[in-house]
């Protein structure tokens, strides 16, 4: 693969070129077991085994239908931690303010992340605070990383095999497709609303089916599609989804029809897809319906072995196409 | 104190304004013992203690003598990690990058970012890479957090007490005047260089006084006398010091006379100031003389009761004044 020689917005976009920087370049300088897994944390060992996380969130705009760039940055990094099998105990939380920046705005956030963090039981333990001139941001940046101890071991896309289940904990594309709707003012008077939350409760109900489940993980930038491809690239598996089993609320399914957008490749903030194994594919997804984030949930494709490293999907119409991973910068700045 | 309506450059200074939006805005919602010790990072309860910390670097130019931007922002966390007591273990690496960078400029500081890992024997264990459009950045922004365990217990400054003695570990306000001075490109051939190193052998060799080291701090941002100003502002203790026993280098002081600044409200990127018991400070400067990156340490001043909460420096002149906190933005983005 060739790298360009700037960086666009496409090395943004948690897709193709991101996954060439961070091949290319980033992950050969800092080889070492827990960063090659790429997941997104890094498991440490210790007495207890400790995971850990980072995320920088750089959402525009920073106030979205459904919340703001604080929760998010709560959110997102207490949701990888949960994906990693953590239970979320503390986080840093680093803000990059744009000079000029209203301090009302400032103190709605640090209420959001107060929020956020309080429902969730996790701490903010330690913090930074940058100021850049007018013009050389753009209101504010949040950096948020995260420490939790292992709950749920024995996670990993090695764990998957022939016969294992899809399933997602909710509706696709809500927060991808909220956010870009208000961004253009493309859409007024609907309902749509940024699905960000944390799934510190769905997480925890999956570790009652340990061995079980085999990989879970957050589909944000790049959405379902591009996550799915991460699950399948590095073996020889297949992912074979059902069109019609994957849910999506009518108005996402409605704006993006009006944006040009596809709801597959729209970020996810407060949902998770996770393999499980077929003989208790079902029994989960009940459990998981019991909760308001999870009531939703569905079983929506299943592994095989038919076209190695792909993920294909069965169309409405009875075709099938491969869902390659997202390409280029469909949406950028989601999260 | 009353806050301003909007962000101004002084709220990012490191001094007064940053403690004003720290203390009103931020700690205030997420009051927790960890945090609210508010030095340069958090203490962890598990069966192994852990430090974690974090930092977002925002330095103008990213480039400059002595180092750039990758290789601060290990030497900043790990230092952070340090002055906590830690052995630094683990990082996690989140970049905002401006549309439009280099990628060679990406490749240099990615290698330096690895070989300042490896000579402190850190780990990047987790990384995010976010790109924002052109004219919404400037350049790279990097965000590092950094867990440790704890090896040097019970630093704090509880610990101080009348009679203690202040040591530095080097010249002061190097990284400061090296990079205002690069910035400006108001001096051109001379021999200033930023001190950006790791302290952790430095660290290392301080626990080997545990009980006798109350406190450590590296200076960065608001240099030497904000720092200072930390120890005291919360109890009743002076901090007096000698103006002459204040190790700076010549360059820096002759940059400082044509720049207009302070030394010692300059930053610092790989020193340290350590409040340590009496008799065993001159043994504790020794010790660190025979390491290269504390081969200027020295004894600059003392502890005492005369002016509560205050830090005052004896003068050249003999006279006495009042050293406060930086107040305004001394010198935006240098770090």
């Amino acid at each position: 693969m060739a790298l360009d020689e700037i960086i666009t917005l496409a090395y943004g976009s948690g897709g193709k070129k991101t996954s060439e920087l961070i091949d290319e370049i980033i992950v050969p300088s800092f080889n070492n077991p827990e960063l090659s897994k790429l997941s997104d944390g890094a498991l440490l060992n210790s007495e207890n085994k400790i995971v850990f996380s980072t995320d920088s969130f750089v959402i525009n705009p920073y106030f979205f239908p459904g919340g703001d760039i604080g929760k998010l940055s709560v959110c997102g990094t207490v949701n990888d931690l949960c994906m990693c099998g953590g239970v979320p105990k503390y986080l840093s939380l680093s803000f990059i303010i744009e000079e000029g920046f209203l301090l009302t705005d400032l103190i709605k956030i640090v209420e959001s992340i107060k929020e956020t963090a309080a429902e969730c039981g996790v701490k903010i333990v330690t913090g930074d605070t940058k100021v850049v001139e007018k013009g050389k941001g753009d209101g504010i940046y949040i950096n948020t990383s995260g420490v939790g101890f292992l709950r749920h071991e024995g996670l990993g896309e090695d764990k998957i095999e022939t016969g294992d289940v899809v399933i997602v904990t909710g509706t696709m594309g809500d927060h991808g497709i909220s956010v870009m709707a208000a961004r253009n003012n493309l859409i007024s008077g609907s309902e749509l609303v940024s699905d960000c939350r944390t799934l510190h409760r769905l997480s925890e109900e999956m570790a009652r089916f340990k061995g079980d489940v085999k990989v879970m993980r957050d589909p944000t930038r790049g959405g379902l599609a591009t996550t799915l491809n991460e699950f399948v690239e590095r073996n020889s598996l297949t992912i074979e989804l059902e069109e019609e089993l994957i849910p999506i609320k009518a108005t996402v399914a409605n704006a993006c029809e009006i944006l040009g957008l596809d709801p597959l490749y729209s970020a996810n903030e407060g949902k998770f897809v996770a393999i499980v194994s077929e003989n208790r594919a079902l029994e989960i997804v009940e459990a998981l319906k019991k909760f308001p984030e999870g009531c939703d949930a569905a079983i929506i494709g299943r592994v095989t072995s038919k076209y190695p490293g792909k993920v294909v999907i069965k169309t409405y119409l009875g075709g099938t196409r491969i869902l390659s991973k997202l390409t280029g910068a469909q949406l950028p700045r989601i999260c």
